[in-house]
C-alpha cells in the first residue's frame, strides 16, 4: 500500500502517519522526492481498510497495490485451477455447456429436457428448486421434491447436475442431490451462505451480483476457498448500466480479465445475462469467442408454457443449432465442446 | 398491462395472443388504432411475467401499467405511514436521527458515544454485531454480546436500537435486543431473510442495494409487509456508477421519488452513502433538505482507532454541529429535528 | 402514445387531458378499465414531448409505443442496409474489417501499417488526423497533413480509408481525402456537426457515446439521414459502467439488439472498447460472433513508440494471426472474411 | 506516477522499463521492498499516457499520484476562485441563480420571466437560443435573434444573462449578447469548442457531460483555462445510472468533490438533473444544503404551453416560494441569498 502525501505535506505531518502505520504493525518506507513525499508500506496490507489513511490530514491519496485477495488470484497460484466431476473437467481444454429449465416443474418436464439437453452435447442439467423471485407474488420453486426429480433426471441421462441454494441451513440438504452448488447473482455477498458453501464438498458456481466489481466476484470466492473449498466455478451473467432495450448488460470482457487475473474457471449465463430468448444465441457465441469455460443456458421443451423464466429460455431445436455453431467457435481458438474432434460444418443452421 | 403489436402484425396473430392471455384467466380488450393494433390486459397482471408475451409472433413491446407492488404502495394506501416506537414517530413531521459507531467493539466505546449522541439529539443508537465485510480476513462483529451492549448503552440514554440481521435463524436472537431489525443492502434481495424480518414483530430498516433500482427497493418491501410487518423504513445509501472521487454515489432523488410512488417513511444513510466522513455532513443537509424522514450517521468516539469504518465516523463535535445545522433545514421546510421549537442559529458553527 | 390515468383520475381530470391533446392536433380514444382510465393518442407522436402530459393531474404514466425515430428503424424500412463503396460492402455478408494507427505519425508509420493490415485482410485503413483528446498537453494529430498521407497510404495498398472530423466547418475538406467520414463518440450528440456529416456525400461511421443509449445512437443517425445522407453505419466503442478493471464495458449485445431496431450496419471497435492490447483479439471475436458487421482495430507498427494508444494498439503478427481467428468464426456463422471460401485452420495461432 | 512491478518481475524487466521511461524523459526512482520493486516517476507526468507503461512485460500496474489537470486544481490554488461579473460574486458568501425558460420563445415570454425572476431574487436570466436536441424533428430555437431578446429581458430587469452556444464558429456572435456563454453537457469534451470559449472574454458555464468523471469535468475546465479564460463555472446536471424512475441522477455529492478537488465554483441544475417539475425544488434544496455556489432553475410562465422541457418547468409561484426555502438553507448553512440579511420564515410555503 502506497501513501502519496500532499505537496504542501508537513513533516510533523508525515511523521505521524509513519507513527500510526507503525503502531498497526507494519514497516513503512519514505520516499521523498522533489514534489513530494510517497511512503510505502511493507507487509501483508489485506486486513488494512486504506481508507483509514485517507482522511489523515496531510495525505492526498492511498493506492492499493496488490490485489485483496490472496487464494483467488493469478499471482499466486499461476496455473489454471480445473475442476473435476466424474468424467467432467472445468476449466481444461473443454468447454463445458449446462442447460435446462429455469426451474424443475414435474418429473415429465424435466425428463424431456434432460434428455434433450445430453444429445445436443451438454455435461450438465440444470434446474431451479428454490427461486428467488423479486415478487412474493410469483412461483417460487418445488423445493427438495424439485431437487429429486433434477437428480434423477441427470442420472439417467448420463449427466451432472446443478441447482442453487439460497440459505445456509440447506446447503448440507442441496448437497446430498446436485453435483455443483450454485449462490445466485443477489447472494454474491450473503457471507453467512458464502461460509457455508465453504465448507460442502461440492464445487460452487458463484454467479457475479448485477453491481458487483470483477475485484469483488473474486473476493467473494476468497471467502468460499478461504473456508476450505478450493472448486469455485465463477459466471457472469449480466450487470446493471443505464441501457434499456436489454435487461442488463452481459460483461463478456469478464472473461479474459478474469483469465488474467484468477486461475479460477468462468462461465457465462447468457440467459440471464439478456433476459431474452432471440439474444441467447449470439451472447452464447460471444462468450465461447471470448474464451468462457462453459456456458449455462435455459432450455425449455415448451418455454411458453414454463412457470418462469419461458422468455428466455430456448427450444429444443434452437439449443441443438446453437450447439453446432459454438463448436465451430470452440474449435477456431483452439478448444472444444464435446468429444467430437472437428466440428461439421453441414449441421449449422 | 398493454401489449402493442407490430404494424404489420396479421389477424392471426392479434387471435394468438388473445387467446394465450385469456387461458392464462384475464380478460383483454383489442384497440385496433390506423397503424396498429394496441391490446389491454384486464385483472391483476401483478403475477404475470410481461416478458413471455413480448416474445410472442407479431408483439411490439409490452408495457406495464400498474407497479408490480400493492402493499407499498402509495396508490393502495394514500396516507403516510408513521411507525411509532416508544415516544418515536418515524414518517411523522420530525426528522428522526439514528447514529453510533459501526461496530460495537466493547462497553465503554458504545456506552460513550451512546452518551454523546443522545446529548445531541439523536433518537436511535445504531451499532453493528454482525458485520458483512467483502473481506474475510477483517473483523467481523462481537456477535449477540455485541447486541447486549448495544441495548445496554440504548437504554441507560433513553435511545432505541438498530443492529443488522444478516441470516434468517438470527432474527429471533436479534429482536430481542434491538427496536428496529436492519437489513444491509447485500441483503436486499436475500428473500429467506425478508420472510423471517416479515414475521418479525420489530419494525424493519430496508437498506437500498448497491444496483437495486427503487422499484426493486419497494419490491422488496412487499416481501416483508406482505408475510406480515407492515413496518418497514426505507434506507437510500448510496449506489454504483462510473464516478471514481466517491465510494458511492448517494442518490439524493429517491427521497422525492420514494415519497411520491409509496407511503413508507425514507431515511438516508450518508456515511455509507459517500465512504468519506468530509462528506457526510454536506450529504446529511442535502438528505434532509429533499425530503428525508430520517438519517443513519456512523459516529465514534475514536474514529481514528476504530475497528471498522473509521474513515467515514464523525468524531462527537462534528455530530453536535451537524444536527444544529440539520434543526435549521428541517425548519426551513416545515419540519423539526428533536423537541425544540425553532432553530438556535447561535449553534451553528 | 399511451396515457395511462390514475385509479382515483376524477372525470374533469381526463376531459382535460383530452382536450389537451386534441389541441395539440392529435385523436385520442379512451379505453375506461374496472380501475383505470387509459387514453390512446392516434397520429405521429415523434414531435410530441411525453413529460409534458406526464406532469398533468390525474396521470400516472405516459407510454411511448412507437419509436422516436423512423428513417433508422428497422420498423420502416425491413430489409439490410448494405453499404456499398468501391467493391467493398459494409453490411452484406462479408465482415468488414478497418485497421490502422490511432493516429497519422508520418509517412513511413503510415505506408508500413497500410502494407501490413492489406495483407492481414484488412478492407479499410484508419488513422486519425485531428485526435480529441481528454488532456489539452496531449499530442492533437497532423492535421490535413495527416490526412493526406493517410488517404495516399490506403491507395497504394489498395484500401479504402476512414478518419475522424470534429467540426462541422471541416467536413468538406476531410471529405476530399476519406471514404468514410467518422464522428467520434464524444461527438455522437453534436448535432450541428450529424447535419454537417449529413449533407456530405461520403458514408458516415457513427461511434455510439460514452453513456448513449441504443435508442439515442438510433436518434444520432436519423439527424444524419434525416439531412440526406443514408449511408450511415453504427459503431459500439464501450460503454460507461461501475467496473474497474477495464477501462469501458464493452457492449456486445449492442449488435443483435441494433440488427433487431434497425437496418443499419453495425460495427464494433475492440481497441476503444477495451483500452488494452491483451483484451482486443478475444473481444473482436466475441464481436464478430455476436453478429458484428464489421471491425475497426487499432494496429501500429511500434506500439510501444507510438503518440498515442500505442497501449491498445496490436503488433502487426497479433493482428494477423487474429485475422486467421475471426475468418473461421465468421465461417462458424454463416459470414466470411475476406474473399477466402473457407478458413485454413492450420493458419490458427 | 507509480510502477508497481509484478511480485515475480525480472531484473532485465525492471531494467527495461527503466530504460523506457528514462528515455521519455524522466527521472526514475527504484523501491526494492520485499516481495516487489515499485517504480517511482519523477517530473510533470500529466503528458504521459500511463497505459503505455502498464503493458510493458513484469508491470503489475500503473498508479497515477498526482491529477491530470493542474490550472484546475485546488493542490495548485488554494483559494476559491470568485468569478465577478458587474455587481454579482460567483463563488463567494452568496448562492446565485440563474432562472429562466428552456428555450427564448418569443418578446412577451421573455419579459414576463425576466421581471418575475428578477422579483423572486434571481441575479441571472436563463433562455437558450440554440437548442440541442436529440430529436431532429423538434424546435431548434430562434437563434440570434433569441439572443437579443434575452439580452433586453435581462437589461431591463437588473439581471446578467447565459446562453448556450454549441459551435466554435458562433462564439464571437454569442459573446456579444451574453454574459455568461453556456457549454452543453453534450459538448463537454467538444475540445475545439473549448478552445473557442476558452479565447473568449466572457465567464464559461461548463456542464457536466451524462458520463462524465467529474475528473473528466475538471479536464474540460483544464481546457477552457489553458487557452486563456480562467473564469469557468461548474455545473452538475445529472448522469446516467441504471434508474428508471428519475431521468438521470443528480450527483449532489458532486459539490463537496469539486470542493475539495478544486477552486471553481460549482453550480446545480435541477431542472435538467430530474427532468420533472415536483422533484426540482427538493434537488435544489439539497444543493444549496451540499454547498452549492449556485443554481440555474427552469421557469416559465405557462409551462404547459412551453415550446421545450415545459415539464420540468416550475411555475413563477412555485419559483417564488423556492426562493424563500433556499434563503433558509442557505442562512443555515452560513451563506446567504439575495441582500436579505435574515430569511423570512413567514414567506415559507
Amino acid at each position: 500500500m502506497i501513501i502519496v502525501m500532499q505537496e504542501d505535506a508537513t513533516e510533523i505531518q508525515i511523521q505521524m502517519i509513519t507513527e500510526k502505520v507503525k503502531k498497526l504493525g507494519y514497516d513503512i518506507h519514505a520516499d521523498r522526492g522533489v514534489n513530494r513525499t510517497v511512503l510505502g508500506i511493507i507487509g501483508d496490507t489485506s486486513q488494512l481498510d486504506m481508507r483509514n489513511l485517507e482522511v489523515e490530514e496531510g495525505v492526498a491519496e492511498v493506492l492499493r497495490v496488490t490485489e485483496p485477495y490472496k487464494l483467488a488470484s493469478r499471482a499466486f497460484h499461476h496455473k489454471d485451477t480445473i475442476i473435476r466431476i466424474g468424467s467432467v473437467e472445468i476449466g481444461g481444454e473443454e468447454v463445458v455447456v449446462a442447460a435446462g429449465p429455469c426451474a424443475v416443474e414435474n418429473e415429465e418436464q424435466i425428463s424431456q429436457i434432460a434428455e434433450t439437453v445430453a444429445k445436443a452435447g451438454a455435461k450438465v442439467l440444470r434446474g431451479g428448486a428454490f427461486k428467488p423471485r423479486t415478487s412474493p407474488y410469483t412461483f417460487q420453486g418445488l423445493g427438495e421434491k424439485g431437487l429429486k426429480l433434477l437428480q434423477s433426471a441427470a442420472r439417467q441421462n448420463g449427466l451432472l447436475c446443478v441447482s442453487e441454494v439460497m440459505e445456509g441451513g440447506l446447503v448440507g440438504m442441496v448437497s446430498e442431490y446436485v453435483d455443483i452448488l450454485q449462490v445466485g447473482a443477489r447472494n454474491m455477498q450473503n457471507f453467512p451462505l458464502l461460509k457455508e458453501v465453504g465448507k460442502a464438498k461440492k464445487p460452487v458456481l458463484l454467479k457475479r451480483g448485477l453491481s458487483a466489481t470483477i475485484e469483488e466476484l473474486l473476493m467473494a470466492a476468497e471467502y468460499v476457498i478461504s473456508t476450505g473449498n478450493p472448486n469455485v466455478i465463477l459466471c457472469e451473467r449480466g450487470i446493471r448500466t443505464f441501457e434499456t432495450y436489454t435487461r442488463n448488460t452481459m460483461d463478456i470482457s469478464a472473461m479474459p480479465v478474469v483469465k488474467k487475473r484468477s486461475h479460477l474457471p468462468i462461465i457465462a449465463d447468457p440467459s440471464h445475462g439478456t433476459g431474452k430468448r432471440d439474444m441467447v444465441a449470439p451472447m452464447a457465441r460471444a462468450a465461447v469467442a471470448a474464451g468462457a469455460d462453459g456456458l449455462i443456458i435455459e432450455v425449455h421443451n415448451q418455454p411458453e408454457k414454463a412457470l418462469s423464466d419461458g422468455s428466455q429460455s430456448l427450444y429444443p431445436n434452437q439449443f441443438a443449432a446453437l450447439m453446432e455453431e459454438l463448436k465451430m467457435i470452440a474449435w477456431a481458438i483452439g478448444r472444444k465442446i464435446g468429444s467430437v474432434d472437428k466440428p461439421n460444418p453441414t449441421l449449422i443452421a
